[in-house]
């Protein structure tokens, strides 16, 4: 076996020796590719010390969109870097063929300037030199000429994503992500048009969530009550951060699984197992048989609901452990009374009934992931159905569609799974819609995350496991179907990565290469 | 496959879930474990205000030698972090139970502050609480008491290592490495007591090397003449940074394959290749037949064996392609002329030869991958053979070693393979001596060395994916070929990786976990 694996990566080192460089695309380094682009020949330079980007006349924005003017600091730090308008400089005429304007001509009625983006946001625009166009397109087509100088080609765009849900997992209670991390990382979502953070906030290991309601979960369940913990006004930082960057930030608490940090701050919360006919000191799933589970929950969820703004949220219900019910007395005489027989999955059911029903009092939209489903648990019509069980994938998209469900795919993107190589182009191939269905069925897939689980990853190593390959994902998601050139992809990506690389970024290489700029980090 | 995958990893949370947190080993966080170790129960404590690091009256080594100062400087940092002796605390008298002074006490007569560290350096020392150890291993017998005291307990400890030669290769040439980056792993590998940093510095790809004879090697050959070379400044620094922390450079500059890069700078260096009986444009190995190829490898590696010190030098000489040589009717005649009939390996070994004749001249020692000694080039018998092909390496270690070569171990170490989950279980469970073999053939085995291949590696994940991954090897090659308790081990490499953390070292986690403090860089 390592042998082969010698061979494999032999050959492809052989393959792929020629060329250390990537090529250029004629579409630059545009990532993702937007739905139309034309590129011209006709080219414009830039300059820090005359270029501006100002609200356009008929905009219904203006300096008082805190969101817009905070995107303009942005993309004009990332275009020209720290160049200072010197006092000597400002008197500097621009040139014939400077380009030293964009205006941002913002047309919808409502500005949204202090909205939170919801998966209905309209994020399509037009950009025939004038009008308006995504400000991070924008800063892709800048590139500099052999004399350094940074130009732009007029360009033609017209662009919308294929599906509006585009987004990325983050697990925090495998190992605690600080803050900072998180930041970055929405920082490099906004760069591939990711726009939904999934916080997998909480799970089995720590509980990181301070709740205002129910303090000892994180005092207890977390891996350190004051260090390894989200406070409210670090919840708030990243939410804030994620709006300005059009992105949204949608929690999950997965329960009746996946909860052992919950029990050790929430005293009766988890099902107490038997072995034989004693108690064995350790715990399972939510104990679903008692009243005082669901006066927690309608409490916690109540908070949870107020302090995340976005219009889902996300209740897990994934990878349920039977053997701990199976063992308590308790849960057999409940299961009886219910006339459940042995099923443990209507048990379950029963759960998630119940727990759907309190977060429908808060007014929220919810997914699941998939097994809530597969187990026949009654969902609201608009209940997102989140499939990620490895392999026949597709026929499960089959079968959530045709029952009506809008279906967001991970499946074929977990990026905790690593091996050797290329695998952003495993990524890259998926076709979300190969599924066998309908029209109408495919247009229930609202879109995809790439998901990147936390058992090996920590602030040490998360962003460059992150990036560039969730990048493949982003495109597969944002771009038209038919974007399926590896070729062309590669030689855009490298660009791309460069680019994040340049930003700040840690995104590892995708072969044998340089960046212009290298990583100035360790 | 993703179905498989999956399962693979839900078996392996389960099997993992019950405790994320590392139990303690009774050896605390050593690593790699020391020969011989016994950890009292008395404990004393340590401060920054009181604590002195100070050479033995004994000592043949003093103030004057600056590896040691800077070595306390080190330490003391590691230690005690940037706590400062302030005026006030000054007067501070130490407690009844603190420890005070570490007292160095250098017994070999030449005191070698100024010497490079060789492959018979004597590594051993012993620390019956008197006596000496190296500063490393005490600082890792330093922990905090639940009050965040520093401590440390009454240790005896006899140590040395089981083998001469714990090296990593990092590859300078398919992503150029800033310097920083190098010389922070060189710090990483001190603390893992890894004595060598083979330097895989020119390939294919790129020639980042600046050489003073040849500047255009350089200057054509690197991915950019200036931003992504090693200056002769660059070059030296590295070589110092690693001498006082114990390390030997040994550089390698492969040949006659792997070359591209090194025609670009020097003329007519590798053999034109033909297709059909035309000049095909591109170009193979090292052109053997030439004799300004041997005066060029003459001045070449004369420069080289005065830059950098070791007395060893790597000549690589590994998967040479002799589809080119085929091609070129000029190397036909010259097999003919020499009586080669089509045995290119003839060829090869005529070129290695004298290579080995130049290399000679310089009274540097040589190491060599294996298939120059496969190829049966005549080698001096002090050759050191570098083991790197899988699958069957145990079978050549055996050859290799029954020809009477000094043998170094890589074949099961290649690093820049990277699979899900715990891999470093693997590279821990290696035994380099578990060749069929006399007790004379494994006494030959100097060592082995990680290789981190630099494909899919840059400044951006270059640290954690080598640590902790090869403080496995660390420690396979450092302890007693008994130590292989993977549990034990488990529990020592994560307090070890939090170590490494907290020195601003990005080593990745073994598994679910935290670290006290988690790293801060992004």
């Amino acid at each position: 076996k390592p042998e082969l694996r010698l061979l494999l990566a032999r050959l492809l080192n052989l393959l792929l020796k020629i060329e250390f460089v990537a090529q250029p695309s004629k579409f630059g380094s545009l990532w993702p590719l937007p739905q139309k682009v034309q590129i011209s020949q006709v080219s414009f330079k830039l300059t820090g010390f005359s270029f501006n980007i100002v609200d356009a006349k008929q905009s219904s924005a203006g300096p008082s969109c805190a969101l817009l003017q905070d995107a303009y600091r942005r993309y004009y730090e990332y275009m020209f870097g720290n160049a200072k308008r010197s006092g000597k400089n400002k008197s500097r005429r621009a040139g014939p063929t400077d380009l030293t304007e964009l205006q941002v001509w913002i047309t919808s009625a409502d500005s949204d300037c202090d909205a939170y983006p919801s998966v209905k946001s309209d994020e399509s625009c037009e950009w025939p030199l004038s009008g308006i166009i995504r400000l991070e397109t924008f800063s892709q087509l800048i590139y500099e000429d052999d004399y350094g100088a940074k130009s732009i080609n007029a360009t033609s765009i017209s662009d919308f994503p294929r599906f509006p849900h585009r987004g990325i997992l983050l697990d925090t209670s495998r190992h605690f992500l600080p803050v900072k991390v998180i930041l970055a990382n929405l920082e490099t979502m906004a760069m591939n048009k990711i726009n939904v953070f999934h916080w997998h906030i909480v799970d089995e290991p720590s509980f990181p969530y301070m709740s205002k309601t129910f303090p000892q979960l994180s005092q207890q369940g977390a891996f350190h009550p004051y260090t390894h913990v989200y406070t409210p006004a670090d919840v708030k930082m990243v939410i804030e951060f994620a709006r300005l960057r059009g992105i949204r930030v949608v929690a999950e608490f997965d329960t009746p699984g996946h909860t052992q940090s919950w029990g050790k701050g929430q005293k009766d919360l988890l099902t107490p197992c038997y072995s034989g006919s004693k108690l064995s000191g350790s715990f399972g799933p939510v104990n679903p048989i008692l009243n005082t589970t669901y006066t927690f929950m309608t409490q916690f969820f109540k908070e949870v609901s107020t302090v995340f703004p976005d219009g889902y949220v996300h209740l897990g219900g994934d990878e349920v452990d039977f053997n701990c019910w199976k063992s308590n007395p308790n849960i057999t005489k409940f299961m009886d009374q219910q006339g459940f027989g042995r099923d443990y999955s209507k048990l379950e059911s029963f759960y998630i009934q119940r727990l759907l029903d309190i977060v429908a009092t808060t007014n929220k939209g919810y997914m699941v992931w998939q097994e809530v489903f597969d187990n026949g648990v009654k969902l609201k019509p608009d209940t997102v159905v989140h499939v990620w069980i490895g392999g026949r994938y597709n026929d499960e998209m089959s079968k959530v569609t045709a029952a009506g469900y809008p279906t967001l795919l991970s499946a074929p993107w977990y990026l905790d799974y690593i091996s050797y190589a290329q695998d952003w182009q495993n990524y890259y191939k998926v076709e979300p819609l190969s599924f066998n269905g309908t029209d109408a069925q495919k247009k229930l897939v609202i879109g995809g995350e790439a998901c990147l689980w936390g058992e090996y990853v920590d602030s040490t190593n998360v962003t460059p496991r992150l990036w560039p390959r969730a990048s493949a994902v982003a495109e597969r998601l944002w771009s038209s179907k038919d974007v399926r050139d590896v070729n062309d992809a590669y030689n855009r990506l490298s660009g791309h990565r460069c680019r994040m690389v340049e930003r700040g970024i840690p995104a590892e290489p995708l072969f044998t290469s340089y960046c212009p700029r290298e990583y100035r980090g360790v």
